[in-house]
């Protein structure tokens, strides 16, 4: 994951800086405001179109993406816009507008943070 | 998670086998065919309600829990189990009959399984 953490870029819009919010689910039973958090992330990854998007960002060169490389998901730029969006409102991206494009990348920490969630490494 | 590989118990109703189903979310972008395996399992956290069910049976003595352990989510017995049936359909937890009750446990290297998902280890 090192191209996630290049390129210390200011960001914006991380509305929901949603990880690491909640020990490993196997800790212990959450309480109602930990799943209320977790679950906001889980879910934001729950829609298959988000997911690809989510993984494209995850994995494209630099550690970002704009619009403008995503071409192949079988929905149009408008509607990858909206998932886009939802993505950082759930804490998972980070984005930046540079020039005509927004740019998108991986918020630091959230895949480690969400990998936490799911147990000790 | 020791308390998760315990009990060799026979189970039933995993109906989706579904971790590991895909590479890392950081290695390349997913496939079509795999955002949909992947997004079910997310999908079934999504919900406050079903992640603090699955975080009970996950940290639960012995590795297992059942509707009778389960008291302070603050939804009804029917909801819970509908919950748990939804946390199974998802390949999430097993489902074994013992008596009058049904016994849910997380079905086994799903937690891994996921957690792989999320980034190299």
């Amino acid at each position: 994951m090192s191209n996630v953490e290049s390129l210390p870029l200011s960001v914006s819009g991380g509305e929901a800086a949603a990880a690491p919010c909640c020990p490993p689910l196997t800790e212990r039973p959450y309480s109602a405001e930990e799943a209320e958090t977790a679950a906001r992330m889980f879910k934001a990854l729950g829609d298959p179109v988000r997911l690809r998007l989510f993984s494209l960002v995850a994995s494209h060169a630099g550690g970002e993406a704009c619009v403008c490389d995503i071409s192949d998901v079988g929905v149009s730029q408008p509607t990858v816009s909206h998932h886009l969006k939802k993505l950082r409102e759930a804490g998972l991206l980070t984005s930046e507008r540079r020039g005509t494009w927004v740019y998108y990348r991986v918020a630091p920490s959230v895949l480690a943070g969400m990998g936490r969630l799911l147990g000790p490494r």
